[in-house]
C-alpha cells in the first residue's frame, strides 16, 4: 500500500484522533486549566506510542511538560526534528463562539467548501501538530520513511515558551538533528502555496497605572485627582505620533531596512487590499506612514494594545474614578530588533511619560526573537518541492508578522534552521472565536509532510 | 418623654432596623437583583407604616417602584416634602471589601471613633434616608411633629431616576408641598457642618469602537488594521488639551463663570491640599489649569472614564487584537450647562475625531441638570438653624461636585426649591468598597431633623 492509500483509508480515523485531542480545554494561560494540560501532554505521547515513536517520554520543566519522542532508523541519514505544540489560547470572549470551542465540530465555509473542523487549537496549533504525527504513521506504516526524526512538543507556547531554551540547553545531545520542521504558520490561500521565511519577534508587557489608593465617587472628586483610565489613554495614545511611528525611545534603533529591491520583490507577492479590507470588515486599513500593507504585517514593528481594562464595566452607570487602569501590550519586533531591550526601552520610556500624579508598573510577559530562514537551505527546497508535487504550484516564500519566538532559540542553541511548512490559512481565525482548520489542509499537510522527508534526505545525499 | 430622649432609649433598634435594610442588595443597575430592589420598596412601605405614616404605598412606574407615604396633620400647617432612594450602587470590585458588602458591620476608623456602619447603601442613601424615617417615628411618638410630611423613596436614582419626571408630572397634586428636603450630600467634617448649596449636573455616555468584525492574531494583523483598544485611547487622550480643558466643541459655551468675589468666599471655605493628597493617597493633583482644588471640584465641569474594556483581560497574554473596545464616560455639568445639549455636543464630537477606519457608536445613560439653592430661602435657614443647635456651629454654605439630578426636576415640574441638608462624609466611601456611615452620623441627622421640622414651620409661620 502506498502512502496515499493509507492516508486514503484512514481519514476518518485521523480526524477522529485530532478531535480527541481538541476536546482537551489545554490553556496554557489559565491555571485552572492545570490538569487538561498535563491530560493533553499524556495524549500526546500515547498518539506518539501508537505511531511507531520510540523512546517517547514526558520530559518534565519548570512548567508544563515537553513530549519526545524519536524514531532512529539509521545514524548515518539525515535527522529531522519536529517541533509542535500541544497548549491553546484561552477561548474568550466564549460567547462568540458558534458551537463550543471544546467541542469540534466540522462545517463548511465560503473559503473551506470542503469543510473545516472549529474547535480551539484546531489549527494553533493541534490540528497542525497531529498532521506530523500521522504523517509520522503513514511512513512507518507503509514503510517509506526516509530518515530519522525526533519530535519535541510542547505545552508553553501560548504562554512564551519560557522553559523552552532551558529544555534545549539540557538536551543538546538527545536534540541532535539537521533541520527543524515546524507546521505552526499558514499559506496565502488553498491556491497559493507559501512557505514562511521571516517572522517578527515580540515583546509583551502588561502595564498598571494606579491614581487614588481607592475608587472614588466621581461627583465628588472628578476634576480634581488624576483618574488612572483617562491617564492610561493619555499614555498609550502617546506612544505614537501622528504618522503611527512608535515613540519609545531607541525602538528602531536596531531594525534591518530592507533595500528597495527586496522591498519591489515582496510587493510582487500577490496582495487586494480590497479584499483585505473585506475580510475583516473594515473601511480602512491604518498604519505606519510610508509602508503598504503587506510590510507592516511583516518588515516593520508594532505596538499594539491586546487588552485593556479598568473601573466599572458591568451593566449600566457607575459614577467611579477608578483606582487603577490596566492594560496588555505586545511589540512585534523585526531583525534585529532584541525582546528584552525593547522591553527594557518600553519601561524605561512608559515611566518616563507619566505624570507625577500616579504611579505606573511595568510586568514583562514573554518575548521573542525575530527570525529569517534563508530560501537556499537544504530544507527550504525540500519543503518547497513537496509542497509542489501536492498543491501543483512552487510556494512562494513569504514573511509572516507571526512570531514563533523558539525558532530562534533553535538555530542560537541548537545550531539548527528552522522550516516553517504551515498550512492555516489567516481567515483560520486562530486566537479569535470560531477557529477552525480546513479538512483539506489538515489531509494537505499529512500527504505533503512524507515528500518532505524524502526530498530532504535525497538531497543532503547528494 | 421628649424626642431626645426617645431617640436615646431607642438606638439600638433604630440601627437593627437600618441594618435589616442593607441586607437587602438593591443594586438597580443590574437585573439579577430585581426581586431584592422590590423587597427592599417593600420593607421602606412597612418601615414607613410602622412609623406612623398614612397612606403609605408602592407606586409603580415602568421601572422600580416609588414608596409614597404621608401624614397629614393641618392642611393649613407647611408640608415637607422628604426624597430619599433605597436603591444602591453595585459593590464592585468585590474583592476589595474588608466584610461583605450586604452584611452591615460596625468597626471603629480614626475619622469614627464611635463607630461606623459598614455596608454598600450605609450613608448612600439607605441609612441617610433612613433617618428620616425614624426621625418621623420620634416626632409622632412625642407628639411634636409641627407640620405635614410626604415621603417619597425611589429606587432608580443610581441608575439616572428615569420614571421618577414622569411621576412627578403624573403626580403634582399629590406632591403638592412646600419644600423638598434631602439627606443624600456630606459635610465637611464632623466638626464642621456644612449645607450644600450647589449640585453638579451629569451627562454619562457609553462609547463603542469597532475595528475588525472579529478579534485578530496580533502578528498575523498587526501593524496594519485599525486596533479599536489603541484609537480609543487616542480618542480620549483629544477630549482633553494639554490644559486638561475638556476639547468637545461648544461644550463650556453655558458655563457660568463666578465673580472673583465669589471665587474669593469659596476659597475661605478651610480645605489643606497636603490633606487631600495624603486621604486618597496621590502625589500630586491633577485638573483644569488656573482653578483651585475646591473649584475644579465643584464649579467647574469635568470628563472621567468611569470604565473601560476590550480585549484580553485574563491572567497571561493573549496576542489579539480585539474587535471592539468599550469605555463609560460621565461629564459633570455646572449652571448652565444641560445634560441633553452636553450629550448632543459629545456625540457629535466623538462620532467626529473617530478615523475612517473604525465605527463608533454613542449610547447616553442617564443625566441631570446642576442646581443651585438660594441660602436665603426659609428652609435654608431652617436647616442651618437646626444644625446649629445639634452641631454648635454655624453649617457653612457649600457647592458640591456630585449630582441629585432630581433636585432641577423638582424645581421645573414641581415647583419647589431643595434643601440639602446630608450628614455622610468625603471619606464614607460611597460608591467604593467599604462604604460606611458614622454611627455619630446616623443619630446626628435624626437628632437634627426634627429641629428642622420645628425651625421650618416657625419660619413660615411669621
Amino acid at each position: 500500500m502506498d502512502s496515499n492509500n493509507y492516508l486514503e483509508s484512514n481519514k476518518d480515523r485521523f480526524l477522529e484522533e485530532l478531535f480527541e485531542l481538541l476536546r482537551i480545554p489545554s490553556i496554557s494561560a489559565d491555571t485552572a486549566y492545570e490538569s487538561d494540560v498535563v491530560k493533553t501532554a499524556e495524549l500526546v505521547k500515547t498518539s506518539l506510542e501508537k505511531a511507531g515513536a520510540e523512546n517517547v517520554e514526558l520530559c518534565q520543566t519548570e512548567g508544563y511538560p515537553i513530549v519526545y519522542g524519536e524514531k532512529i532508523i539509521d545514524p548515518n541519514l539525515p535527522t529531522v526534528l519536529v517541533y509542535g505544540h500541544y497548549d491553546v489560547q484561552p477561548p474568550d470572549p466564549i460567547e462568540l463562539w458558534t458551537t463550543e470551542p471544546f467541542d469540534p465540530q466540522i462545517r463548511t465555509t465560503e473559503i473551506h467548501p470542503k469543510g473545516a473542523i472549529f474547535a480551539r487549537g484546531a489549527c494553533d496549533d493541534k490540528g497542525q501538530m497531529f498532521m506530523h504525527v500521522k504523517a509520522f504513521e503513514v511512513m512507518l506504516a507503509t514503510d517509506s520513511l526516509p530518515c530519522n526524526v525526533k519530535f519535541m512538543i510542547e505545552g508553553e507556547e501560548e504562554v512564551g515558551s519560557e522553559n523552552l531554551d532551558q529544555f534545549l540547553i539540557d538536551n543538546k545531545e538527545k536534540l541532535k538533528a539537521d533541520v527543524v520542521l515546524v507546521s505552526d504558520t499558514g499559506i496565502i490561500s488553498n491556491d497559493i502555496p507559501s512557505i514562511t521565511v521571516g517572522l517578527r519577534g515580540l515583546s509583551y508587557v502588561e502595564v498598571e497605572v494606579t491614581g487614588p489608593n481607592r475608587d472614588l465617587h466621581s461627583g465628588l472628586y472628578g476634576g480634581g485627582v488624576p483618574n488612572p483610565i483617562n491617564i492610561l489613554c493619555e499614555m498609550v495614545a502617546g506612544l505614537k505620533d501622528e504618522n503611527q511611528h512608535i515613540t519609545v525611545e531607541g525602538f528602531y534603533d536596531k531594525v534591518v531596512e530592507l533595500s528597495n529591491d527586496e522591498r519591489e520583490a515582496m510587493a510582487k507577492a500577490p496582495f487586494s487590499k480590497e479584499e483585505f479590507k473585506k475580510s475583516i470588515d473594515i473601511s480602512d486599513v491604518e498604519g505606519e506612514e510610508g509602508y503598504s500593507v503587506p510590510e507592516r504585517l511583516s518588515i516593520r514593528p508594532t505596538l499594539d494594545l491586546n487588552g485593556i481594562w479598568g473601573g466599572y464595566i458591568g451593566e449600566g452607570a457607575k459614577t467611579v474614578i477608578a483606582s487603577k487602569a490596566n492594560a496588555k501590550i505586545s511589540m512585534r519586533l523585526v531583525p534585529d530588533q532584541e525582546p528584552e531591550e525593547i522591553t527594557r526601552l518600553f519601561q524605561e520610556h512608559f515611566e518616563k511619560i507619566a505624570p507625577n500624579s500616579v504611579k505606573v508598573k511595568v510586568t514583562p510577559h514573554h518575548g521573542g526573537d525575530p527570525a529569517v530562514t534563508p530560501i537556499d537551505h537544504p530544507a527550504y527546497r525540500a519543503a518547497s518541492k513537496a509542497m509542489e508535487t501536492t498543491f501543483g504550484k512552487t510556494p512562494v516564500p513569504f514573511r509572516g508578522g507571526g512570531s514563533i519566538p523558539i525558532v530562534a532559540a533553535f538555530e542560537k542553541i541548537l545550531g539548527l534552521k528552522t522550516v516553517l511548512m504551515g498550512f492555516g490559512l489567516d481567515s483560520d481565525a486562530i486566537h479569535s472565536p470560531d477557529e477552525h482548520y480546513g479538512v483539506f489542509n489538515y489531509f494537505k499537510g499529512i500527504e505533503t509532510i512524507p515528500h518532505f522527508y524524502k526530498n530532504y534526505e535525497e538531497m543532503m545525499r547528494s
